[in-house]
């Protein structure tokens, strides 16, 4: 228990925080996080995940207020949000906290940019609220990990959501008292179970979150109420979802540490933990050749997390496939794929993916969970082994702007084309510079340019 | 652990059942419970609020599918289903589930009457909708209860959207398999926190349980897949958000033991442990007539659960009165009122009421949670003692159809007036006969009769 006023000190901070307040560095990693998050949305918009939150729902969605990014339709900003959070992240494809394993992007900057086409605020404003968005969901999946994830809470929904919150809550200038009830509100819809991994349900965590957290601000704008203490009271958030709540992550050195700085951009379309593996097979990939035909067996040495969160022996769907380390290393040694085309269900269902998958072994080490001990058991008696001490991707190896950039053209060319994929692409990196950040969404639409 | 498919075993139950296969006695208390939420949804249709939520997120809103229950605004079906979550339950009048102090009603009633503007379907078939989704409600409340509620968790929030997602699908017609998702798509929704109690979001709960339940059913319709074992997974509903899972409370004896039959429908307006406190201070007051001027001090001995839900000293709001004991034996000694307009803003202001709130106290005694005993000190010395044994609205006293007719007239009347109260209830006993059930939210509009 403690009596730290953690929800109000937490408000007075995203309401008193000025442009001035957030340092160079930090703005230029937040201007990343966006490029990046905005190519997985172009990107995922196309998966039928997408076609079918956006069948059922649409039936029941308002005025068109807001774009769905790389898609034609336009709806009201909560659906909007909720779509352009689940495309974001469909393919697992997007940005993760390494320290919590949040996922930051897809319920902060989905809320806003939904918001951002019916509350006009410009470029620059909107990437200041994403920073403070991914800051106060980062900070509270700080405070609570890895127990909280652990007991099986999916943290990009239940963090995400007070992200979502804190970041429309900044852009609709509202009060300390206001924020408060926001980030209340906000906790009492916070969830989202891990169970639901490697079903369409996943990438419904953060567009909750997302609509969740842009609900919840709109509501307390307009005097809607919660408990002034719904992270930290003895049945608020931090208590009853976790059995370890450190409120010092939460408002320690607030504004001088920035978890919004510590964020990286996937390199490969699926869970963080595989992408050890997928870059050593790849290297391998690219050593042997076709001699890739000659592996008897895989021997994999991975941090116990690998087993745990992506231990799918017989993946039948693409999304599935995304939980099996055997797939993505089998694909990873046969194609040298580790995007969003390695985790296809035609590829669950591909016999030379499949034969090689069943003779790939994984087991827990004592290591890091960017590294890998990957040995190749050839036909020949022989054998090829590697170390990879930090996966590209990691906080040692970080994606360059460029690789981000070849990220976001390779998936987002596949839904709109090259052309279009690149005047999209130098529009987002002019962000703080744009008067109306909803122009992005136009320039995703298919067929627009 | 259980390799047991509960949810599979749940949805098979739910597409299975047929008219015929629910009793007559548990139809009928079906009906009692559909008339008293009626009653609750009109009475509380004017609270600030239902005005909040609506002001706040209409501009959200899509096409006028469903009315809004006791007011003018029409409305989509999910945010009819949310709006009406709010009005049944931000009185704390509804109804009870003893057994885990769910309140069945407020989830699945206002989902099932906001799809059926929509989705056409007769007064019959609602109905048994209500049952099915009261049953499975208190099902999966029953397994997880009290370990948990005791966490933290709103169960009527908690358990509710099960309740909801069940009985729209059922009236979609949705297969096992849809079934089995809508349920996985409620369960990672599941949520809402008992800090809430005595805000605006305590009423959101049941809201917010009505509009995801039935968003799960509509999405599982159009394809949208979860986890198949929502409720029972490693990851799953009752291991993450509970310490006990009994799955024989939800498989054992379905379709023959009908918690549907065991509901309850409120005397008062506040938690049900403050009921014994209230029935006996109300009889205390027709004894003493205006001589409770004379009392010195209140003792009263009650079930310890008063004093963890309900020990607020000082409530400053009407929602917050709710939550003290003290209060609420006051009022009753004072005005012989538990009705909604003993737990008023101006009342946890009301000096008399204050004064003799502060001379109240209570103890925690070894007795049922229906029970209590008062002592009333005497300014002369003497004193006056009172056991209440069973409560009024208790299993073993419960509410007549009478008493179900009064409480509804006179939080109705209060809203739409004496005569269209009338109508609105007569209609509401009419349930299983009508062809458009929505009928009876064009009755309750103000002004329509």
């Amino acid at each position: 228990m403690t009596d730290l006023p953690v929800t109000r000190n937490l408000a007075e901070w995203i309401v008193a925080l000025r442009a001035k307040d957030i340092p160079d560095t930090v703005r230029a990693e937040g201007l990343r996080t966006f490029v990046n998050w905005f190519g997985c949305a172009i990107g995922g918009a196309d998966h039928m995940t997408a076609d079918r939150a956006i069948a059922a729902l649409s039936p029941f969605a308002g005025a068109p207020q807001a774009g769905v990014i790389g898609r034609q339709e336009r709806t009201d900003v909560l659906h909007a949000a909720l779509f352009n959070g689940i495309t974001s992240h469909v393919l697992d494809y997007d940005d993760t906290h390494l320290k919590t394993i949040i996922h930051p992007a897809g319920p902060v900057a989905s809320a806003l940019m939904a918001v951002a086409g019916y509350r006009p605020l410009s470029g620059a404003v909107l990437l200041d609220a994403l920073i403070v968005g991914v800051e106060v969901e980062c900070r509270i999946g700080n405070a609570v990990y890895p127990h909280h994830y652990d007991r099986g809470w999916h943290i990009t929904g239940t963090a995400g959501v007070f992200g979502a919150a804190a970041a429309v809550s900044k852009v609709l200038g509202l009060t300390v008292e206001q924020t408060v009830w926001a980030l209340g509100i906000a906790a009492t819809q916070s969830s989202g179970l891990r169970e639901m991994f490697g079903t369409m349900c996943k990438s419904f965590h953060p567009g909750r979150a997302a609509q969740n957290g842009a609900a919840a601000a709109f509501l307390a704008e307009a005097g809607f109420d919660s408990s002034t203490r719904g992270i930290e009271a003895p049945r608020g958030f931090a208590r009853v979802m976790s059995d370890k709540q450190d409120y010092t992550e939460i408002l320690g050195d607030i504004g001088t540490r920035w978890e919004a700085a510590l964020n990286s951009y996937k390199p490969y379309a699926c869970g963080i933990v595989i992408h050890p593996t997928i870059d050593g097979c790849s290297q391998l990939r690219g050593k042997l050749g076709e001699k890739v035909a000659d592996i008897a067996a895989v021997e994999l040495t991975t941090h116990p997390l690998v087993l745990e969160l992506t231990g799918k022996r017989t993946p039948q769907t693409g999304l599935e496939t995304k939980f099996s380390v055997y797939h993505a290393a089998a694909v990873a040694l046969l194609h040298g794929d580790g995007s969003p085309t390695a985790f296809t269900d035609a590829l669950a269902r591909d016999p030379a993916v499949i034969a090689l998958r069943d003779r790939v072994t994984a087991t827990a080490g004592n290591i890091a969970e960017d590294e890998v001990h990957i040995r190749l058991l050839m036909k020949d008696g022989g054998h090829v082994d590697l170390h990879v001490d930090h996966a590209i991707g990691s906080i040692e190896r970080p994606l360059t702007n460029d690789e981000v950039n070849e990220k976001f053209l390779r998936q987002s060319a596949r839904v709109i084309g090259e052309a279009q994929s690149r005047a999209a692409l130098d529009l987002a990196w002019k962000l703080p510079d744009l008067a109306a950040p909803s122009d992005l969404v136009s320039v995703s639409v298919p067929g627009q340019s």
